[in-house]
């Protein structure tokens, strides 16, 4: 079967692999949808390199259906809408002892560290199987990883009806909090400096002020009546958006960080201790965020149509990776069994 | 009447004033005992020079007892043992509104933005007294405010029996968090530079690694059995400790944000991130933390005798100012009736 896999030295490339029966307490599932997003973009980048095994198959926000069950399965039937949760945690470190598995001092991470979804058959642990809603279809389902980050975000983050919310950075999870955020009741704003993107954020529905030509704390200070922000999250990465972040949120108002920070930032401490900000870390997702995410999507909440740019057959993996890199796609979806020699899934 | 009062200019001088009758609502308090802190060495040094009206009479760690009432006050009476809550809040800004009035958005702080209580008679608002229980000396009761700080901190922090907690700086807020936070039934260390404060906490019990000859965060592992400190209170306000902060935290822990830091620092986000960490901001106090402060205080629990240095009259302001900044103190209380021409209170 053909594979998508990360090859080393900033190489993807497509290898052929034969695919092996579920071990016992696997589950073989036929893969149907992978989502490319900005992890996928650090791992063909190198930025993994002292993380990953090459050649590492990659992909982690997906659908399929279940093709056969290891031994001891039980629960589960051939045919079965699936996504994958692609988290394996040990289960005895203090985190996992303490009831968070989901971030494991030694957290197994599908498509990182073991291999992951871009694979037309793809055996993995029953456990991180979460059904798909009848009504979902498999390409939407794709998105239950992408929407259960942003639902984990805006619960971490408190998010309660009537809440004026910032989003710093209109990306795909940064369109996602806001999507999940405004379910919650919250009236949101996104900050993203992309006209294209900040047009496509427009259209659903949220404020936009252009960064480039607006002082943001400025026009929150009046759209929250000089009150601030209740909850700011921190999507960009950007060293300028964590300083505007606690420039924007109200006394005792929260910031979530959610982007990855490759450097420590500046950070104004002042402010915080001023204001008495919270300012929290939000990582993946625990199995009720999975769970939610795949109900919200079934209930049209999210706008994925506007979310997936396109659908690829595998061997456009590249070229796709390339517009994701140049900011030419928001979601871009691979669907594995185009041109798979079984053909593709009913 | 004799005051210590900041002149500007970076000068320290002792200025008589003619008391004043009480106006309607206040409450006239003869000063007993003054507690001297970091604000005040901002204050005498110009670096609030933006904010305070000079001459400022500054002090607004204090004891004393009710001498008259003005119009319309009810409650008190004279001879009553009281400390004052030194905020004013507007009550009508949006933080105020969403009950944070101890942050209101236009806070009064006595003692910076108004007449402070290094004064012989010192006239405050009637809501801003709290009562000193009747075991509590005056001396000690001059602690209630730092006291109550910790008390703020320490509750921000959600301390819990059985917690690891760690306090970067030993000096009086942190060893009065260290106090407070075994009060509350946690496992304390702190970590502090100075040999001769190191000393005085290890004295309370307290566990007190030397950061200049031990890895803290190894230590901290080891301690922790492998999964950080519950808590970590960050009071010394330096820039190295604000790194060491976040590696010492365990996954969902919290990290409290005390000291006051006058530039942005270097914050790992990542850190933040991927353990879901918590940095929170602490602000003075509610006026529930200043009553449990004097009931702690009155309990025995906090180690008021080994934190008072000395006691100097008013005219030794300045040597104690001077003592204070070369850390050679950790507490010194200015003992306001001694050489007023009306004696000492009984």
């Amino acid at each position: 079967m053909h594979t998508a896999a990360y090859l080393g030295n900033r190489t993807v490339g497509l290898i052929d692999f034969e695919s092996t029966d579920p071990s016992a307490g696997e589950v073989r599932v036929r893969v149907a949808y992978v989502g490319l997003c900005g992890t996928d973009l650090h791992v063909a980048h190198g930025d993994m390199d002292r993380r990953v095994r090459t050649p590492l198959v990659f992909g982690h926000e997906m659908s399929g259906t279940v093709e056969s069950l290891g031994e001891g399965v039980l629960g589960w039937a051939p045919g079965d809408k699936v996504t994958v949760m692609p988290l394996v945690w040990d289960g005895s470190c203090p985190a996992c002892l303490a009831g968070n598995s989901h971030i494991c001092q030694h957290l197994t991470f599908l498509g990182i560290d073991s291999p992951g979804a871009l694979q037309e058959l793809w055996n993995v642990p029953a456990s991180t199987l979460v059904p798909v809603p009848a009504v979902t279809e498999l390409r939407e389902a794709a998105l239950i990883e992408p929407v259960a980050v942003a639902v984990h975000d805006v619960r971490r983050g408190r998010v309660a009806a009537g809440d004026r919310v910032v989003v710093l950075g209109g990306g795909p999870i940064g369109t996602l909090i806001a999507s999940v955020a405004a379910t919650f009741g919250a009236v949101v704003a996104v900050v993203e400096p992309d006209a294209h993107r900040r047009g496509l954020v427009q259209s659903l529905g949220f404020s936009t002020p252009d960064p480039d030509t607006t002082d943001i704390a400025a026009w929150v200070e009046e759209w929250t009546a000089g009150a601030g922000a209740d909850v700011v999250f921190e999507v960009s990465g950007a060293a300028a958006a964590v300083a505007t972040s606690t420039a924007l949120a109200k006394v005792r108002g929260t910031i979530v960080v959610v982007a990855i920070h490759s450097a420590p930032r500046a950070v104004d401490l002042q402010r915080v201790f001023w204001r008495e900000l919270t300012v929290i870390g939000a990582r993946v997702y625990e199995r009720a965020d999975f769970e939610a995410a795949a109900e919200v999507i079934s209930t049209g909440a999210v706008p994925t149509a506007s979310l997936i740019t396109r659908v690829v057959p595998l061997s456009e993996i590249q070229t796709a990776l390339d517009d994701l890199e140049g900011g030419r796609a928001m979601k871009i979806l691979v669907d594995v069994q185009a041109g798979q020699t079984q053909g593709v899934p009913a």
